[in-house]
């Protein structure tokens, strides 16, 4: 937290001496004594901070006071406050610009570039205490980042998402930025050292705001392996939207043997990409009491909030745990400053089991990396995507071939063993989509090493196994 | 040049040695004793590779020895060997993957992805001696690159060109490249450590290459100073189809006070970029005498071909010196192993001088980083591109605005001297394009510092210099 923001009646001189040289502030209005928050405000995480004009909470904001509502799941905003009016008091705020630029560039992912629903592309800023929660929803989705920030006087607002984050990435100079909002005219504006913008807002009583209610499942996980079970599932995700509840990560919890598994599935019905291990306390029963006596129930996450929990907690973003929450029609994920709520897919995953064959006798074990080279080669030279390759087994050695009547062929040959179950050779002719195996290799064996295959006939799925611990994948084949 | 490539009959056994334990080179016909060159040739700079049926050379094929053609400027496979058939023998050559991928990688820059003529699509491979030259055309300009190469029998053929650069970049491992020709089935393969392609190839003799006959005028450059003042000016050309005679630069020679001047000059109606500097030998009169007595002929080159040259010419690529031959209606460039043959524009350049007023009597100076960043926050408020913003200058501070109805506006101020030519205070308001301003600045001040504008009025266009030394820049105004 910066030294400014723990006083939030920081002196309007201090902040008009950032651009004193050349940019008037405007007029703050000193919040001193404070306004009644009961008066300016919208309830965030259990803080009011926006009332109707009949000085009752705005209904349909709060992200976890909403046990109340009659419809959990409903965005409904029009229904609940017709007449509801914003918070009328011009206020100020002096937020570190690095801080706020990285939660407009995380919140900005949410927003829509050019929505129908011009309040869709805002993000809402409600200032609350010492710091800033911005807002974004898509409807489906909403994720929230709150920031440290000196507060003149609590408000809520909602400006041009996009807009901002571009403001705050590009404009010239400055370390802070001062938002000021000014109801009256539905506006704000965001002041650098050397430039002033001012932006047209829309009124925080229309933004849509997802009440998921109570969530009675959750668990805590490390951030890196919760990662690490998403890397090795969504590629397989299904984005064919005739088939609905294939478009999510299946999460769900069951028992193996002694011991509860968490698990990731997802299939586009080509190939099923399958990632578990052992349920943290809270998702399965006996394991630590917080889940009550129930299994959490199966959930399928959709990709959309998949991709985001995956591109926020990647690499140096990755937190040090991960909080998630799980209801029959809501997800949340929390990590550092980030919550993001999202509906479920509402559907029935479908009996996966039964895809994964367990009888494939012939065993071909390769590198990662040879035959990873290999299926890049080979596909140079296809024009289309999908286009298949052949590979032939052989104890010894794997040949890829790709045959491209418009252009030509290519043929590449790596060492591989294969072995059947007994003693005599075996051999396979095997046709696979080479876009899907090229996926697949670096996904079973992100970090290279050796590759397990295990194959019945031309026909059958294969099933493959590498370095990643607990993932599986199974691959239909092609017709070369 | 490769140690391998001194030895034009390299041993069958020595290439089959760098692939032996994967993929079987296809028997090389050993060319010993080599077939008769006017057997097997197309000429290529002086040199005979192909020829007809009937021995005689195939027409429409140099570029250096077309001064027999009677139209030179058109490109003529068809009219002129109509039965024309490629060299029948196959051969092979080792190359160094390295510099073949740079070769392709430069030559790919002139082949579309997807012509409606097929064999545009393709480059040609002309082996030769201790080298192999690639050349590729779009029928406005040809390309041609030599890299040496270790050649069992001179041959020529023309391949995919994108595909084998795709194929050069990504394939699995090998330092060298072998290329093989089988004309009996118009094929060629190409031969990595692990991987082997058969690519289908198109006859030799239907590659339409330019006759751009003689250059009577000649002159080298500093490939520095030359990059620099088509960097100077490339920014102005012109992409309005309508006013063709705009869509390059033009470059001339003129007499400037008791010295001869070369110049660059881009305009396309909006701002007009003029780059001068010494003319070199061989440009004008009297300055060495290579290019006689007379001026070399004032030259409109399309701006296809100033990007090639400038983007092969750019950075870490800039060669020594620049070899820059001028004809009526053709231009060359030669560099390193690259020579660039491209027709000109066929039109006349409007008289630009008298576009560029001498009469602006006020004079801002400011600092070019601290307009671009001005310049470039405010802009941030523009929804569509070439947006306007409003300069309002005065003595002290130039302050800039933009107004955006639909999102709101930004203001932005910097420091800045204006003076007119008496003692009184002079102020102007005047819009620019901030596009176009944005651009400017940059051009004019690559690496920053003081600019310099001479404004009339808002209505008048404003003449700016930086920095880089020979630049004049003149932007029109916009009205706001």
């Amino acid at each position: 937290m910066n030294a400014f923001s723990h006083n939030s009646h920081y002196s309007t001189a201090s902040a008009i001496a950032l651009t004193a040289n050349v940019v008037a502030f405007p007029p703050i209005r000193r919040a001193d004594p404070a306004p009644e928050p009961v008066d300016t405000s919208i309830v965030i995480d259990g803080e009011v901070i926006a009332t109707d004009d009949r000085g009752n909470p705005l209904d349909g904001g709060p992200l976890d006071a909403a046990e109340n509502s009659e419809e959990p799941g409903d965005t409904a905003p029009e229904d609940s406050a017709p007449d509801a009016k914003p918070v009328e008091l011009p206020a100020s705020a002096m937020v570190d610009r690095a801080a706020l630029t990285k939660a407009f560039d995380i919140v900005k992912r949410v927003v829509e570039r050019r929505s129908t629903v011009p309040i869709l592309s805002n993000a809402m800023l409600a200032a609350n205490g010492e710091s800033i929660a911005i807002t974004a929803t898509d409807l489906d989705k909403e994720i929230r980042v709150t920031v440290p920030a000196a507060i003149d006087a609590h408000f809520a607002t909602t400006v041009p998402a996009h807009m901002l984050e571009t403001f705050l990435k590009k404009a010239a100079k400055g370390d802070f930025v001062a938002l000021n909002t000014h109801p009256s005219i539905d506006a704000a504006t965001v002041e650098f050292e050397r430039v002033k913008y001012r932006l047209n807002t829309l009124p925080v009583a229309d933004f849509p705001m997802l009440t998921a209610g109570e969530f009675p499942h959750r668990f805590t996980m490390s951030g890196k392996e919760f990662w690490s079970m998403v890397d090795g599932t969504r590629c397989a995700v299904s984005t064919e939207e005739t088939r609905y509840y294939l478009n999510g990560i299946f999460m769900h919890v069951l028992e193996l043997g002694n011991r509860n598994v968490l698990r990731l599935v997802a299939t586009d019905g080509h190939r099923l990409y399958m990632q578990e291990t052992t349920a943290p306390d809270g998702a399965g029963p006996d394991m630590g009491g917080r889940g009550g006596g129930d299994f959490m129930p199966g959930a399928i996450i959709p990709r959309g909030t998949i991709e985001l929990v995956y591109a926020l907690t990647k690499g140096k973003a990755c937190p040090d745990s991960i909080d998630v929450a799980v209801s029959d029609r809501y997800v949340e994920f929390a990590f550092d400053n980030v919550k993001i709520v999202s509906k479920l897919i509402d559907g029935t995953f479908p009996d996966y089991q039964r895809v994964i064959p367990t009888g494939n006798d012939k065993v071909a074990t390769f590198d990662a990396a040879e035959m990873l080279e290999a299926v890049e080669s080979v596909s140079l030279i296809s024009h289309e995507r999908g286009r298949a390759a052949k590979f032939t087994l052989e104890d010894g050695q794997c040949v890829l071939s790709v045959n491209n009547p418009d252009s030509g062929s290519a043929t590449a040959t790596i060492a591989c063993r294969f072995k059947g179950q007994g003693d005599e050779p075996v051999s396979v002719e095997i046709g696979f989509n080479t876009g899907y195996l090229k996926s697949l290799l670096g996904d079973a064996a992100p970090d290279g090493g050796e590759i397990i295959g295990e194959f019945s006939d031309a026909g059958s799925p294969t099933v493959f196994r590498g370095t990643r611990e607990g993932w599986t994948g199974v691959l239909m084949p092609m017709r070369v």
